[in-house]
């Protein structure tokens, strides 16, 4: 089950062409995943700033199809997938109404904070997989 | 009656010392004002690329009295004021839970958006300031 | 001949976590491409506000190797490459002394600034091709 | 003597109204902070990051004179001053060309970073704002 947050564009968001500036569509894309973390019970605080384990960003794509506008409502759809055993991806949906404006991504990997050594993902990471990832059902 | 507009701080809000960068609380106050005109039935991407009227701040400033964090949860109270036929100011009062973190304020004055010429308030932005401005009451 | 634009690390690049947000990565290789069309004779605020040609971006991707952090001195090489009649992708390569921290992609259309339609690259974007972008030697 | 600081403005730097946006007008000025930081010898990696002191802004404040667009090449003047023992301000001139497009202040207090207890400037920052302020001469 996808978790869906909602934003509007805000006029910081924008550029002197008169549309949302292309690296800002990441950060909304990052606010959706901090919003998914914090509804799971995550302390963002903590999660963010923790030295134990990080989970820093190691690809970052997106799909531009249209453009977006100071007071668009947005909603961002987000997926996890796990990927190893230290790793995992999220894919974003931005649509405006019924029209898809973007399609992001970003694969993230689990670390030790302070030797920067990948590190298996924690039993929480993998319950935030299970909550908002597709379900894969056995036949 | 002043306007109030609730924020979570986001990861990219902050900065290396661990807290929210000092120049985004200015942002987040900008938010709080969007946010208000968006209640009071301006459209947004009119308001903010409009070129027959604009609303440039002249001035701003801002105390800070102790540091926000990631997933602080905010309330922005934000209440207009009129100074003269062309011009009004906004002061942001910023608060996590009891504590108040901020005080901020901008000036904003009524131009032609292509002459940048001054000129009078609108009939909209007069009511947007008598909705969320102080009573004043004759006696 | 690849361009070369160097960049120091502000501690407004900066998060929570001490290193630099993952999107501001993209910010810096825009401002790469900024300063390789201000080298070419470009005036930018015509560039980024004409309604005539506009050079929006439809595609980025970013593979991130090491982390950045505030008061690195970064070197962005940034080369260009037509695409079609209408489009070009820019890849960059951001690093640190000796090491590659980061690799990144922006790939671009040219379209008519007010109708969104796409139209050929102009006379002087494909002399900026040329300037910057990989020599293709016949044999 | 003052120290300058020169800064071509971006794309990332505007908004929809096809200007700098207001805030970024002092993530600008910080950016001359730490550039006059690096050239007296600060290591600003550490300098942002140090647990045992830092330099938070308490108070900050902005006059816009007039509107900066993309491709403007900004001159920021910086001028600190010692407040008493333990805070400092700084203020800065923006200028294009012969023209004064802004006036900032950043006011700055000196902690200790863990347990966020005032404390008295160091040396090193004494002698930063000896090298960068006016000179006050004794008759």
């Amino acid at each position: 089950m996808a978790f869906t947050y909602t934003r509007t564009v805000r006029f910081q968001d924008t550029d002197a062409a008169g549309v949302v500036y292309f690296a800002n569509v990441l950060t909304m894309c990052h606010e959706a995943y901090e919003a998914s973390l914090a509804v799971s019970g995550f302390d963002l605080k903590v999660f963010f700033s923790n030295s134990t384990t990080a989970f820093p960003i190691v690809h970052t794509s997106v799909d531009f199809f249209r453009p977006l506008f100071c007071g668009d409502s947005l909603s961002i759809s987000l997926t996890p997938q796990k990927l190893q055993s230290d790793s995992f991806e999220i894919a974003y949906e931005i649509s405006v109404g019924e029209k898809m404006a973007a399609k992001a991504l970003t694969r993230h990997v689990c670390i030790d904070g302070k030797s920067r050594k990948r590190q298996e993902l924690s039993m929480e990471m993998g319950l935030w997989l299970q909550q908002w990832g597709e379900q894969i059902t056995e036949t």
